[in-house]
């Protein structure tokens, strides 16, 4: 094992390596609300980009040698870092892209804790304080970019796809990059790495030199889906939920790939908000697409959509199977209207104010298992409303799949139970099938037990 | 009057044009809590740059239609002006550098209030959290250079100096320039204007188009020392004695040119300082300079200084007359000793931490007619504090002199009392009177008539 | 046919926009001496990236209404084209690589005609003369780069591989691309495109905006291997010697992937120069590689050139099959020496001056049916000057297959004879026929016709 | 003597570091058609900057033992230098200024002797060629811009003028920088340093950080003007004619300050050109401009234009005194038209290739006693051509002035005489008279002998 672990002392070259005394000191204190063991664990997420690991849990267990300091030093601070998984360095030297994305956590770490937790302007019980604080956190990463025209694409879809759906999600990438579209991931390998592989050489190919390859995580999911180096924006937000408004509010447009338990969950999620009555004149281009063996998948999807959410659901998104260029012409054409309609009303490019999001989609929501169990998925609701419960079931499927803590209480409790109405469940229940089915659940060559049943 | 003033719209250009809602509701809100009386007292005196107003309530009286307003456009906020002074505009344009300089006084006066102001994080009845806030501030406005080797001179002086004294400091900015220093300063003209105009010819000479000018003001003395344009960085501190705080952590070493009142109190505060037991070993250069014309000046102030604080307090400074380069060469052979220092002990190059500031020298101190006649100005306390005391005598005298608030007043109670030993108020005396004599009091062509009366 | 060529007007951003009146003049001169037709075609091969013609002259008839205009404006000249492949243009618009590239053409062609041809400075009969003018035309190019270090490498292969070879070439590319490594070929697909998009890859990963993607051409072989747009500097020497001699003084090692006639021609050219005993004491890495399926094919080449040029042939490369990550190691170890050996001489980095380039291999060699008739193929002869003939046999074989000129008079006369030694034509014909058999000739799906025949 | 002149090493940090083999022995070549004295001499001169010597013979006598050499190294050339004036130096290392104009020199005289100089592609003995050789080499130094709008003010005047002069060029290149304008010299100390000085203030207010300030010299000048270090882009034209035509076909619009015989040579200059037929409808703006001191000059300039040119003459020019605001404002205006011109007819920005510059201005003049004494300046010819004949008059004093080789000449053969009519020659006498009575002939503080006779 040793010879796959490297110690190493590496500064940064940004503007971020300013850090004062005290907040030196809260990111070394691993005692109660000290901040050290959220720091070290994303850290070495981070340090583990390229591993076949999808699995928090097993990563920590993996690497429990691995230990990050901060050193004072008369140019700023310095990381010295023991233990760290091989595959971050070449030839002994930490690649560029992850020795940027170590700092960009200690960034984001450093200024949730000290500007937003417990600063008495941010009012988190509101919904105006929650969309407050992502605006806050976006723009101390430096994402927001006034002078930008809308251009950035969200890519969702699996961590797990096959060769051919990779492959096809490249295509696209390099369809968009060449229209000068930039790139927006959850920042894991799959769907999220593939979009942005294709944008690099089709911004190559057209000398934009700026491409920004955004990618937005959390503490919780990073582990399994650790941040490519292409990624050259890195933010981590506190929680799932933050992380998915800053989605929505910082991207221009959506497209997904195929995917499983997850992607469902960002499905209903941007669904659900663009089902709110307030969002509907906002333009919001939306594409779902794959090569042929995906057009099956799709299918499903849309089956149950139809079956849970209606129609009116159905006309938010498109279709596009085994066409790139078309993805890529229909997404700038998106990018056009977006922008037309912003500049009519004044609101700004880089992050969507207008955008209603319901509290019920802001709120933290753990997947405990008597949360689990309680969710209410009947269709005596508004629309939206059980878009956001459905996405709270699929969230806590994946909680219980890849993150340490699902998998922890899954282990010790057994799987999770989830009610609901019959023309409900049944839908659910055989979309969630064909995920197992389609190995859409965990990276390919394990086996995947699942955590959850399905009660109707 | 009309043709003085101008209308206009303008945009930012940098990072710093992304508000939130709650940021534009707050700086447009004029009632109590609101920012808009200060943002908008800042942005006239930004505008106001080059005129010979050197009295902030003037300023206020004669621009009383200017007002400031904030857009929200689609790439970010628009500022819309009205009733600007016309010189800050060159045909009708505003000059890029005062344009610069209204969106840091956005910054810093929206940082100061969301993320200084009522966050527990800093305590700021304690020295430390003061600080802290000193330093959050500074890194805000992007002024902490990590990577950048100890180069920052601070040239103190008067603004209100006369021709040969403002060739001489131009002539002693060039030579810094020319060895690649950056200059450091309180905004206004005079003996803050002339390093840095003679820096920007050294700099260009040498091709380091990085020069940094840099202005640390506050919202008090802004109006009565408007920020020239060439300041290419500018900070608002909250107020004096973080801005002092300020010149002497983020700064490497001082040059004080001839002044009045001001300059004596910058004198006294950096001493006192470098007096605190605490800080006897940390190097600190400290030049005076001026020409020819100067010298009875500083052999006055070195008496002062003498009579006052000792000889030890005399050690801590060289005088310089009529050589500029030496002056260079000095200040450059105390960075290289600066430089070794910190790195001897890790110490940061762009933050001083190690330097003890003294409680007495942090907190605000207020020249109401009852703090200036309660000073304790007598020889029975440590030295340090002693120096403490003479400076908010000088503080005083100053905001008496120059500031909105200290002339009101002034002019409804009289003048300021100031009681003491015989031995200190003897010399104090003599040097108020030869500042009067000399007309280093306020700028020149106006008669001065002293807002302090110095009692036995 | 219509919808397949694209009109535009196009303006360039470098620096080569500049052209005096006169040299306009020649430009569009389509008379005898004139430019015109040169430009012309080599602008149409660079607007064909993309397209899967390897055929000079299908190019030419295909695109016969193509037209490039060059127009006088205020800021410069810009192009008017009619009738361009469609292929260079993304939603009407010209991929932004190309369009560079139509100046790099321009920049060149001129470059050549005004300042070397005909100027009594380059005496083009003398070794040192021609020398000197492929270092003139790299360094109008701003090709030579004397602030870094060695770190080109030049990679040689066939435009006409399968996939295994190209995603193989790509993953070789990757790793030399994370080493910092740049990449030089000869501008076509296959493995002249793989390493580029590699290494692009890992350059991204690694934050070296800087990365150079040098391409090396000239007017015969421009139209066969059109310049992937990656490449972002794009050299037009005047002929095959040149543009040749320019690869091994730039580069400073060459790898070299599976291929087909071509490839041999570079491998011939570079052993018969490291063979001049001149050349023995210098560093030069050099490694064939492939994957796994091409292992047989580097057992041929090193056979043949074991039976023509001898063991000491053998010593100066390594063969490495399917190890990307051990060429790169190797490759960059091979750099070190290189620089190492260059400093301890004072030789420059960026133009290796020391190698000695016999005028056997600077000698434009017209392959014209008289010329391949009369190669002397015999061992009779230092292994240097035998390296040099059988470089230029194989130079008319690439001629005879993908060269305008060269099909032309193979169509009209039939084809080459090639004599010689029987020791060194069976090795010579069983070599080529394994080419033919492993479809190395041509891209796939199109039959191959011999152009030449063995005579032993 | 000693301690005024250092030894050092430098590489150079540009593009134009590599040479080629061969373009190093020619510079080191001091025999018969070799160019080290020429590159010797001018480097002399580009070191000797600041210092106030204004005569050539002077500065070559003094520093008899300085010596450049070139030295190959692996990252190119570098300049090992012996003998320097020390004040090119700040605390022993060069002027980083200076340190590039070394480098200019380097490259024009290379270029000029490479690439024009023999090359028959320019015809120099036809107005054509002449001006294409002046394209090729302004174009070689990177001096023509073609993104950028015509604003490019020459100044011209004395380098030998008083303060109030001095500062007055100071505040007018202020309000021309001010306005984003930039300055182009003839590279000396007066009123060719002040405006870019003044211009250097403007654009750091204006954050214009790609301000140029170009200065065009040539061999036989530079020892007297040397380049002020904020120069920015040099070039050494090869002669005299070729000097004035660069200045003429790159600026947009010429100030002419007071100054002597130069100054009168440049204006007839600029004059003979404009009253050419062919250049009646070319905007070209022309302001003489002075502090109220000077305006006794203009009235004696305007005087002998009046005389000796005539009214149209007077047309082309405009006086302003004292008033830096609106020359500046006039010279913008003038911008505007100069732009739309050119806008309208897809004339170049960047060069005037529409201006008619008649050969008897381009055609070197050699100023022998022979050339001086048969000079034609009389009536009867066309008024462009007696314009040309009295440039070459004032030309023949300034070289007898400061020029090394006309020092020579009239040390050994006595003054020159100028003939010619009565009416000519009248005003002429007095013109130079009073340049003599006002120390407009040479640096203040040393007694000037005339060089010249004039004879009625």
């Amino acid at each position: 094992m040793d010879s796959n672990v490297v110690d190493t002392l590496i500064a940064p070259e940004g503007r971020l390596e300013v850090l004062s005394k005290s907040e030196v000191v809260q990111l070394l204190d691993s005692g109660k609300g000290g901040l050290y063991n959220m720091f070290r664990n994303c850290a070495l997420a981070v340090l583990n980009c390229g591993s076949t690991i999808d699995d928090g849990k097993e990563l920590l267990d993996r690497f429990q040698s691995f230990d990050i300091n901060i050193l004072q030093r008369e140019r700023g601070i310095k990381l010295e870092i023991k233990g760290a998984p091989a595959i971050a360095f070449v030839d002994g030297k930490m690649i560029k892209g992850i020795h940027e994305h170590l700092f960009a956590v200690l960034r984001d770490i450093v200024f949730v804790n000290n500007e937003v937790t417990g600063n008495p302007k941010f009012d988190l019980s509101r919904s105006e304080g929650i969309t407050d604080a992502v605006f806050h956190i976006l723009r101390n990463a430096n994402v927001l970019k006034p002078q930008l025209n809308p251009n950035l694409v969200v890519c969702w879809g699996g961590h797990s796809i096959n060769r051919a759906e990779y492959n096809y999600s490249k295509e696209v990438g390099y369809q968009l990059g060449l229209r000068g579209l930039d790139i927006c991931t959850g920042c894991g390998p799959g769907a999220m790495k593939g979009p942005m592989k294709g944008a690099t050489i089709g911004h190559a190919k057209q000398r934009f030199t700026g491409g920004r390859y955004l990618g937005i995580t959390e503490p919780g999911i990073i582990a399994a889906e650790s941040p490519n180096p292409i990624v050259n924006d890195l933010v981590i937000m506190p929680d799932i939920e933050k992380r998915l408004e800053a989605f929505v509010r910082t991207g221009h447009g959506i497209c997904v790939f195929p995917g499983g338990a997850g992607t469902a969950e960002e499905i209903l999620y941007i669904l659900g908000i663009l089902l709110h009555p307030e969002n509907a004149d906002i333009p919001y281009p939306l594409i779902f697409t794959g090569p042929e063996t995906a057009r099956e998948y799709f299918v499903q999807i849309n089956e149950f959509i139809g079956q849970t959410l209606g129609a009116e659901a159905q006309k938010r998104y498109k279709i596009i199977v085994d066409d790139p260029e078309l993805v890529a012409q229909e997404m700038q054409e998106g990018m056009k209207q977006v922008r037309e309609y912003r500049k009519s009303r004044s609101d700004a490019y880089y992050f969507n104010w207008a955008l209603k999001i319901d509290e019920e989609f802001q709120r933290p929501f753990a997947p405990t298992h008597e949360n689990m169990r309680n969710l209410s998925l009947h269709k005596n609701q508004p629309v939206h409303v059980l878009a956001a419960n459905l996405r709270r079931a699929f969230s806590g499927v994946v909680a219980g799949n890849v993150k340490e803590e699902g998998i922890r209480i899954i282990e010790k409790y057994g799987h999770f139970e989830i009610h609901g109405d019959k023309e409900i469940m049944g839908p659910m229940d055989a979309l969630l099938a064909s995920f197992v089915a389609h190995s859409r659940m965990k990276l390919a060559g394990k086996a995947y037990t699942p955590c959850y049943r399905v009660i109707q």
